[in-house]
């Protein structure tokens, strides 16, 4: 079983929240970690530090359903950090959970981290070479190591160290008797947020958190800036990293985070809103009814709606009772799946033209069954738009994409696509209605801000050291399959 | 704490399966549980029948966190009856889920009832002075009791004398060596419906169970019939009951049944989203925005952007990761309730006129929370519209509704919610523009169903027997309070 | 499942306890069960009354194991009883575990029983097919429903006319808001002790839970007495049973007590040690070394080698890591069991002429593999010593022996038997020494106490009226076999 | 709670196991361990190693209630091994659960390990500061890190750099892709044997494992030796360590082993009962039963019985449902501790002058109340006696025994000790006496071996590093109070 996961890329979804100078540390914390809860179901995790002693509860798992009240109370002290995970099926054990614990020359120490390295494995074989032992097949253990194996005289200055030997997308942060660390990477791919409750501090990926609290929002954490709370109070920030150019997710905006979090200084539903108004420009057809798949689909299929003219219905009913990650319970039930999930209203599909709208397509499986579902309910014609251009690469920065091979954009033609999800037609977003899409309010066109757009265009702006990772990117020979 | 539940009223919440000559009888039965989640999320039960033994599993929780393959490979069999429940908090143990199972002079006996009884306490009383030993609270016990002391010579015999010494409403399945019976009560209060599938049959509380199968829908049970699958594959329909006219539960239409269940021969979504329209035109309003509560409020909301031309945005986002009986984790975070569930996007009702639109208001708490909400995240104004008449009566037929005294609309007068809730005006729907909703499609007012409306008109259709259901309804003095 | 349960007869092995006017009722009770903890190890339950209300505890699995402080702290009031049980596979399940719950017309009642009733079949069906409903198949309930059905005006009145309907051998405790009341039936044949803690009582089946809690021994309950202890504190004695001359069970002093304990008045280890010698009288033969099968054998293994002068050693060692019903854990290792059990001392028995002392061999399978693990560990002769007569008959009373078809002794002569446990000779005590070793101290021969010694004659002192019952039991043409 | 892990000294009591080339590996190495549950109850773990891939299974509580089924068919391959373990309060945790698994350059290796590092606390600190991660507190992992941070090129050669480092007891099995290594530490201070099942081989703590599953005892691993099983099936012993003369444990002689284990050449039962025979000469008084504290007195009482004519009673009864560390249910009932433990037989003792003998007193604690429950039960006169010398000293090479304030023989002379327990008189072994008892049969004095006697003597025969150690240990200065 190990060994298998070693080989690979170990890809994790996450959300990391920190809180500090708060006399309810460990439950701010729980509840900053429930509001993103959909960057990671498998497994949750807190550290918190009382009196220099740290305490901490992982569990596999969602947040309401795994951390008790017992936990919470046994998590004492005014500052906490958290983390929510979800990995491919290799990885998916408690001993990979987060925050990572290990006791150092500074005392005990905790990381959380959302995002992936890009030179893991490399550092990882350069440190076991070296005596080290791992315990986990995070990424987060190789940053653990670095510090561990430095020689300088303080966590913070042992953790810039560590940082300036690690290639690939982080938002850390990071609890020791010498206060809490949050840091981004220089290229700031992932989301990290500041916000203010009371007298005390919260970081967070996404401002739902600060939200469901009631903190006030600050300000974003900067790509390259590592901010410090120590324990006197004080906090200060520096930007120990050579300086590139930020390169934000703009997946994040289009699926991965919360419709109601502003990140990257945007709105993520204004901008979704927007992408099913730029959809509707350039792949209007005439029909009788928007439908979204929900829920990411809803506000792109109200901007279809709304720039397009044809009326919004809610033709597909979600059921509240699966979650992302749904097993179905025996072999004999299988192809129950999407049903479990989605439902057509009785009645209302038949005999009408019908857009479906989603906000990206990745294998095409599902997309298949819903283009199924919606014509045995009746609909005379299903036309599929997609809120977002071809995804055709896997990210390596924090998404969990599946290998080339398994995108359908990567392999078919549009008319191919079509033809697999049966649809009458098909319709994806340019790239370029995309970046109009996330410019910020008020402007036409983009605004400036240079995304990471790799899962769309095979552009990775990380160098992608490990050689798991290189042999599923872009070679310059078959660029043109992309 | 047992004497305690025997207090007062045990309300239950519930759904009901059949499952006839079918090969895979307990799977597809957790599948139409499955589909019917929303309606009991407490409790789960199945009873299967092989060779004369039976079978059953009875758990807490939900039916796809609870049930394993293991649970559903030991229920064998080409017949199964499955049950979800919710009940108020007396009644919530594991010796009150269902189906109840009971070894009598039949063999063994297992029933799943969805309903209340109104002479429950009475005939509970008078069974157990006589010797009868209860080992639940549930109403369907008493029903099993009644059928034990039968001295006719077949279960279908026993349980037609049974059903004519109770009142309530029910919609029944029992499942025995003489094959599976489902009934429901003259009043036709609860739906119950009927479905082909291969060559077996099933049995569901809605349609939606049918869809996750693909079975085919065949009619509604109707009011007063006795449905009867004996093992030699026969099916034969009575009508043992004297005739009264049918009252179905309008309620089910404005809140609990699914929106894309067709029951009673409407579809459910298509009744909301005129609730929304006939709302909108008795309370329309200047306004920018028309935000639906999620995800109960969603067709109304938007039959009401429709009728009035305000757009709709979905201006509140739900987490899909709490369900409707959230349990906060401490007392000392108490008030993030409501947050947990809904939080507005963030930009979207700065400066606006928002109008609310959600299903029905019980106890105004929510409403005020949301109301606040909404001014919180910049709303100018904030209207919120009611798309059901006010809510002013208990339910003492399956819907838990609260006593008299906690209903805010058997209370307070409209001003005095509007200022409870904050809100800048409130509108409901009247009693007469439900009904024009309700109406089957095509007709303009109402087709002649008369509805049991007693949650909003305190016109109760079927006695109330028992003192502390009495004493919860209306007596003509205090008529005018309502 | 179920049905295969009611089939056949449900044997039970239990132990109760009932405290009485104490302020650590259900912690008094649950010592006092750890003492028992030899009748059953399967389930085990407490019921406490506090301010009328009852509280239930039932869970499967051991006293220490099983109960928690948590159970414990939930079982207030200053009277409880309890239970410990073991059965036959079949009524292995929660639902028979004991105390029995019922809510009467005389409010919540709790029923603890040790014995087994010889007419509960015929009861039972009587009352089912008057409307009755059984939820278990436990005896138990029989006396449940019986005082249910009573039309007597105080539960003290009820339960004597219910007891005056059954058959068979109980040592009952009951508690209800009218006091605690404990009941040995008028043959009495299983032991129940009253003793003084304090300013309160406690009623156990042996002395063993008086002396775990310091609980000063008062007497015996006597055979066909009802003790009742009523809420002011009074307690009084009645006899409401005909009276017959009472048979207590040899086998409790044989084998099923605990040697530390004095029931019936006698020691339990003296009369093992009796058995001994008076084995050792009738069945000598030169020898090296006595060897018990431990623990069980320890007592009259002793009281052989005293009266043989041959030496005692220790020479099979018994893991305290596995109880008297282990389960094996994988298919592959089945023919581990004694082995897992017992081991010889390596060393000891090489070349030795070695005596083996057992207390009864019920199927003769355990003795066979005793018999060749000391033969593979050197011994040069193994003579087999069993400390009771031949066991021929099953127990239709409290005590778990097989069918008739399944005791060596029914089936197979004495020279039979040592050929099938490979043993160089064999000798049972006879029924005289067993009389003799019974008698109290000071007398030589018995003491005109009157044992029920159906196992080892056949003749069974209470009717049995159930069919089941009697089908296994002695008759006229078959007396030879026995 | 980790910080107070770290300080003081962890003492673990631990049982290893190793099974090699056979189809059932893992289900034999469970067997092992039932075999070994003595030598720890806390935790139990087995790793398994299969087509290059370890798996493992680690889990609180004892072998036959924690691993199941499922655990073992999860544990494939031919090569296994498994570890007992039971430490002090601070390190009762999962994470120092055995065997210990790391993913290392020869591949995946684990690590079962039976005794106590005296330098472990160095090794580690040096460990930490060049940049180690530990995962435990137990002193197995720095022998893993030594592995990990060596540069040599096979396992079998670093495994041995890593042993040249470290000072203390051990009794260590690895298993791994080059094989499995057993390896006892040169001064042999805990037993290891050599067993052959079939084609395969088994290494065990005692022969109790080896008699379990019928495997031939070969001979014991010898103090200082490398065993290695490689995966062709090739069996090499080597000697890589300095010779020193060997101490084997006299302890596990006196209470440790089990008493039908053949371990340092002799048997534990025969040289208990010698131990009770030689303390019978010198100790001898006048007295009329000898009662054995249970069950590990029993052979001591019954050697004391024969030498001195006394009879040997079993006295007080054991119940077979606590273990060695009982978990007392709640405070109001702590002073039953050794009450659920023993029970003396009633009037057995009345009146009698007895002689109670044991293997060794540490606290005293339980001996005092021994002696008083002896009393109570009516005793004229209680002589103790103890079948080995005053326990001193603390061990540091694998027994849980206190620090030396809290052994009683530490700080009490004879006289106060007996006047502690409140005996008539108090006796113990002399070091001759033991020295005697312990040599191998046939010869009349001491063989020659020199067994580790620092537990009565304080005198260590392997060097005490660390600083936690040498302080508990003996100073010249306080020799006398030894």
């Amino acid at each position: 079983m190990l060994p298998e996961e070693l080989d690979g890329v170990l890809v994790e979804e996450c959300g990391v929240v920190a809180t500090v100078d708060h006399g309810e540390a460990s439950n701010l914390t729980y509840l900053g970690l429930h509001a993103l809860q959909h960057r990671g179901q498998e497994s949750v995790g807190i550290a918190s530090l009382c009196s220099n002693s740290m305490h901490i509860r992982r569990k596999m798992g969602r947040v309401a359903e795994t951390l008790t009240p017992e936990d919470l109370s046994s998590l004492p002290g005014d500052r906490a950090i958290g983390h929510v995970r979800y990995s491919t099926a290799g990885g998916s054990v408690l001993r990979n959970a987060q925050p990572i614990f290990v006791e150092l020359r500074f005392g005990p120490v905790a990381f959380a981290h959302n995002g992936n390295l890009t030179n893991a494995d490399v550092l990882r074989r350069q440190l076991e070479s070296s005596g080290s032992i791992f315990h986990s097949t995070s990424d987060t253990e190789v940053i653990a190591h670095l510090v561990a194996r430095s020689r300088k005289d303080s966590l913070e200055e042992a953790l810039v160290e560590a940082l300036l030997q690690v290639r690939g997308a982080y938002s850390l942060v990071v609890l020791s008797r010498e206060g809490v660390h949050a840091v981004r990477d220089a290229h700031g791919v992932r989301p990290l947020v500041l916000g203010r409750i009371e007298n005390g501090w919260m970081v967070a990926s996404e401002t739902s958190s600060l939200d469901l609290i009631r903190a006030e929002f600050v300000r974003e954490i900067e790509p390259g800036e590592l901010l410090t709370f120590d324990p006197s109070g004080l906090q200060r920030s520096q930007r120990p990293f050579a300086p590139v150019t930020p390169t934000p997710c703009i997946f994040e905006l289009v699926y991965f985070a919360r419709p109601d979090s502003t990140i990257f200084g945007r709105s993520v539903y204004a901008a979704r809103v927007n992408m099913g108004r730029e959809l509707a420009r350039s792949t209007s057809i005439g029909a009788d009814l928007v439908v979204p798949v929900p829920d990411s689909g809803v506000p792109a299929a109200l901007g279809y709606s709304r720039e397009s003219g044809v009326p919004f219905e809610l033709g597909l009913i979600r059921s509240h009772y699966v979650g992302r990650t749904f097993i179905e319970p025996s072999s004999s039930i299988r192809h129950f799946g999407v049903k479990l999930k989605l439902n057509p209203v009785a009645g209302l599909l038949r005999g009408k033209r019908v857009v479906v709208v989603d906000d990206s397509v990745v294998r095409g499986t599902t997309s298949r069954k819903i283009v199924k579902m919606i014509r045995e309910a009746g609909a005379s014609e299903v036309h599929f738009r997609v809120a977002s251009p071809p995804t055709r690469w896997p990210c390596f920065y924090g998404i969990d994409t599946p290998v080339r091979s398994q995108l359908i954009a990567a392999t078919h033609s549009l008319d191919e696509i079509r033809d697999y999800i049966t649809a009458d037609s098909i319709g994806y977003l340019t790239m370029e209605g995309l970046r109009r899409a996330c410019a910020v309010a008020g402007e036409d066109g983009t605004d400036g801000t240079r995304f990471c757009e790799a899962c769309f265009s095979g552009d990775y702006p990380i160098e992608l050291s490990d050689e798991a990772r290189r042999s599923n990117a872009k070679d310059p020979a078959s660029d043109e399959a992309g």
